[in-house]
């Protein structure tokens, strides 16, 4: 039996890990007609044509989004203006545009005013992603039993919401919509700000010198090593995070950096009693994420130890 | 055929997930001809009792401490010198004691004074450990490649070093030797100071009133699970490290709170360069350390999503 694809052409620019994972889910669910990708680094595209995840590749953009029912911008949040320039004058009356940014209120701006009238854009953000990079670290199951966060602008046409949302869901996701802004205030306690922080330590670590970076890198199984992970993600990308969720991420900053001097303070006087409290308190947010299907609890991961 | 236990007796005080692990890797090793596992608490004893991981199970520390070759001290730094004053009167001449703390300068010095001098105190830490507790969390292989410290005081018997050494590579891992406040630096970068800064960010996240928790745990997937893992460690061991490792602690946690501070200062004022040189840096901090087979390369820890 042959069902009807959702979308007679899907245009995805960007073949990076979440690009070229959205592109083998959608060939996965059998939801597009034509699949077109775009990159414009010929490296990636040349790594993407080779692993074959779509119908056509081309560099320009534009070429990809012609003609195209929906357009998924997978590119680093600072790029997604570049993007819409090139893409605008292509696209087709009635064609959704969305993308899969870590931040929504900033692309949301920086696309709205580019693209035509005519088109539908509706801002996702599916939270799911490796510390890994490029079309090879993708792969279809990435979003599977994960959150797919959009954030239809006011006004937005419920037809176009409504296939956008089905087609996450046979992405494998649960969809979930909100605003803007509160996306991007949940983002930077869950994300933004526990990235920020992974990336400062490793780089504390990496700057001391009584301690050489040779006993950092031997002794990191003690818990750096987690962070160490965290820190390893993409540069441009999170850059651009922090960037353009600035007052969200500092007023978390400042919330963080307050509760951690209250605990320096508790160690500098020895109240075990205060870290006794947070560190019970912690658990239990463990087992609810456990609970809620989010994490597995096999210890460390499972890292091989199996005896 | 038969190879000769290393030691006659050995006993452990303390049936945790470290303790219980050194059991079960001392028994694959053949290193004791006698296992004796004491712990005070008589569900954690009886849950021992039924996993079997020892020859004698005792509430009675000074019990199984009795006679031994060689007595391992398992449980929180807070509770050494309670320990060491149980099991003193009952240390045979030339016993071997030694410790598994994550804080090896306020071990040695709580436990000093108390043991008799007749026995040869070398204390050490194995550098390894799940966020996981109790008896039914230990496994044998957890030391498997691992580092285990040990930081002998001046003057010590180089004989009851060298069976101490050859112990830990018997239970799998490769042994280090430094002094114990040398260790002390290390581990506050590598390890007190990336847990305390999970606790830290956990306990932020579940104080918010914009954010619900629900929200927290439904999107921990963007980063925030991994923190949860580590600050879902033992409270009590975790709250004695800190208060027994005070100053290495908050001169890393000054260090960390300086940077974070430039970090903040980065995003204010949107020097996007900064950020991404940071980023950059870090990743090759993790390259090293899968380099050095403290790490898996497999992204997010393979959870599962493999296609």
């Amino acid at each position: 039996m042959t069902k009807k694809p959702q979308f007679d052409r899907i245009a995805i620019i960007g073949a990076g890990l979440i690009g070229s994972s959205v592109a083998r889910a959608i060939v996965r669910a059998g939801a597009a007609g034509t699949l077109a990708v775009s990159d414009r680094d010929q490296d990636v595209l040349q790594e993407a044509r080779e692993i074959g995840f779509a119908d056509e590749f081309t560099a320009d953009a534009a070429e990809a989004a012609k003609d195209a029912d929906l357009v998924v911008i997978a590119v680093p949040v600072g790029a997604m203006a570049a993007v819409g320039d090139v893409i605008a004058p292509a696209l087709k009356e009635g064609a959704i545009v969305t993308d899969v940014g870590s931040v929504k209120e900033a692309v949301f701006k920086a696309l709205d005013p580019i693209l035509p009238k005519h088109v539908h854009l509706i801002p996702g953000h599916p939270v799911a992603g490796t510390e890994q990079s490029g079309p090879q670290a993708g792969f279809a199951s990435l979003f599977d039993g994960r959150w797919c966060i959009i954030t239809p602008p006011e006004g937005v046409n419920k037809g176009a919401l409504n296939k956008l949302t089905k087609l996450w869901e046979a992405m494998g996701s649960t969809v979930e919509i909100m605003t803007a802004p509160h996306h991007d205030l949940v983002l930077a306690i869950t994300s933004h700000v526990p990235h920020l922080i992974a990336y400062n330590i490793v780089g504390t670590a990496s700057d001391l010198e009584e301690v050489t970076r040779s006993e950092v890198i031997k002794y990191s199984a003690g818990g750096f090593r987690d962070f160490t992970r965290i820190a390893a993600s993409d540069p441009t990308m999170w850059r651009d995070v922090f960037l353009s969720n600035k007052d969200a991420v500092l007023e978390m900053l400042g919330r963080f950096s307050e509760d951690l001097t209250a605990l320096q303070r508790a160690i500098r006087w020895g109240d075990g009693d205060a870290l006794f409290d947070l560190f019970t308190r912690t658990r239990d947010i463990r087992r609810r994420i456990i609970d809620a299907g989010q994490d597995e609890e096999a210890a460390d991961f499972g890292r091989h130890h199996e005896d």
